[in-house]
């Protein structure tokens, strides 16, 4: 018998097996079309009827209100934390970014060849377990273009779900979280998320846009990283991406067949609960983000004894269970479940945390 | 007996029925990874392995002096057009766009954000046939950064292979012709493609460059647009688009296999001179390019008498050849034989083309 393998990989994710097999259907010929799902064009009734269902179920999973555009760009998040300054800052001479780890930080930096970036302090770690502030505590300056947050960060697994009253508009980073967080909307201008976590593979971003956040944008701004043209042409501004495209769309379908987004946020819970307290019983093994902000998707823990983590590595791929390296910035053990990951993964992996 | 179905879609476009049964093969588990090529971690060792072995592929097909490298960048040919002059105007006060049709012209409009645009007057329709002038007869200014060009313009159906000497280095769009075409690669300094037509799917292009031309860039260049960046980090800036990679090192692969660029030169001949011979000898069509620089890629032609080309479409789409309609800024019937197109769909459709 083959061992049922669980990967724990950071992005590219897991698939769901039903998804993947869909895809191996499609892959020589896509429903009766008499050509390969990665073969149809851009401009077809086919894939606009993707793009169409894609974001019918996107709006429907999210409530998302109708004067917010959602946009399929190329490339990923890096490409977003450019596309985001050109297009929003405006005539604002700043631009705020709070500040919760590596990837805000990453994203307010590479902002800063187009704006004034004022990083605003999102942690509180004053205390022994790293805290999020909460968010009337952000010392926001209300002149900026906007806020942008990072509800999930991945390498420490920190993760918030609500800015509550902003001034200004606020602007997420979904890339991490996408259909994991029971999130409102209309707290938001902009969210943006690049599709190989939970939507499927690299190469693409869904952008969610309120309406008068669209243009006028930066002079420099490139027609791909465009807001206003990809609302203007429905995200054909050249070839699209059409098979990372479809590929979400089976996303969005699977998790709405498994009951939608509220199923998706309590399994992440109880994937990442199981992980926890398995970290939390072994005196071995330190986690320190505080309860209130530990991630659901991103478990990431270490020990003053490299020797446990190796064992404990070791271990885990003997059982199949592999992608669970720390980010190379931290070291450690870093477990990603994203929608894709079954509860029996977490099961195993929390058996093997409590023998570490 | 189903018939068999041949697609000529200016792209993305069809791939060889034995890449598509490879795909579908990786889809469930990739190489005894236990994980699907969808979920491969673009840090992993196997994706580390594709890009060495597309490189060292292209390298070979292409015979690339080790001074050029080789990146793979997000996003296809139009956001090229913006990090075309990004990284390449440097301190140069403009930038020169051969014009041969409606790509390169495109390719020079998006530049004028960065840099003055000077276009050259690449096409000599003072006779009968549209020609491309000989490159000696361009007037390049040689204080420009570059000379851009679209070897193969896709909507018209126009094709040259040699730029000759030029002073300053030499941009090349290959979007639609790459290994297509025997050309010098060192005629140029950098050559681009995005990957939807000859090397897989959309979302991913090729870069081939000069080292002499990596950097300084302009300081608004996005990250994922920095040709330095992706040399520097072997293509790895950010989550690469690992599926659309392994596309590539398949279908370059396949071109090995089937005998390299040579014999894709020849059959690209063989299956265009097919078509024009047919075009030439039924006087209700018409194609208006002179003979040395008719494409032996897209093969556009029409009809003074719409219905001529209505029924020839529908006639083609009941014999399974499909994806024929012209570009909508040009009508009439275009057919795009990317390298996965065979022979007898040249064939079959010429068959069409003589009885229309």
């Amino acid at each position: 018998m083959t061992q049922i393998t669980h990967y724990f990989g950071a992005g590219p994710a897991a698939l769901p097996h039903q998804v993947k097999q869909k895809i191996e259907k499609d892959i020589l010929e896509y429903q009766n079309s008499g050509i390969s799902i990665l073969e149809l064009s851009h401009r077809s009734e086919s894939f606009s009827n993707i793009l169409d269902q894609a974001k019918t179920m996107l709006r429907a999973l999210y409530s998302i209100p109708d004067n917010y555009q959602i946009l399929f760009m190329a490339g990923g998040a890096t490409l977003q934390f450019d596309a985001v300054p050109l297009n929003l800052v405006g005539q604002s001479q700043h631009a705020s970014y709070l500040d919760t780890g590596f990837w805000s930080r990453k994203a307010g930096d590479l902002a800063r060849k187009y704006t004034k970036v004022k990083y605003v302090q999102g942690l509180d770690d004053t205390i022994d377990k790293v805290c999020c502030l909460e968010s009337g505590e952000w010392q926001v300056d209300n002149s900026s273009a906007y806020l942008h947050v990072t509800p999930n960060e991945t390498i420490n697994g920190l993760e918030f779900v609500s800015v509550g009253d902003i001034e200004v508009p606020v602007v997420a980073d979904l890339t991490s979280c996408m259909l994991m967080q029971d999130i409102d909307i209309n707290e938001f201008g902009v969210l943006y998320a690049a599709t190989q976590k939970s939507l499927g593979i690299a190469g693409l971003s869904v952008v969610i846009i309120r309406d008068d956040l669209l243009g006028p944008v930066n002079d420099h701004t490139p027609d791909l990283l465009r807001y206003d043209l990809h609302a203007e042409h429905n995200s054909i501004v050249n070839t699209t991406a059409v098979f990372a495209c479809y590929v979400a769309q089976l996303m969005l379908e699977w998790v709405i067949q498994q009951g939608g987004l509220k199923v998706m946020v309590q399994q992440a819970k109880q994937r990442s609960e199981l992980l926890y307290a398995a970290i939390d019983d072994n005196p071995k093994l330190v986690n320190n983000i505080c309860k209130k902000n530990r991630s659901t998707i991103n478990v990431a823990f270490n020990s003053a004894d490299k020797k446990v983590i190796d064992q404990l590595l070791k271990a885990a791929e003997q059982e199949g269970l592999i992608g669970l390296q720390g980010h190379r910035y931290a070291g450690g053990v870093r477990a990603s479940m994203y929608n894709g990951t079954p509860l029996e993964a977490a099961k195993k992996l929390a058996t093997l945390i409590k023998a570490a």
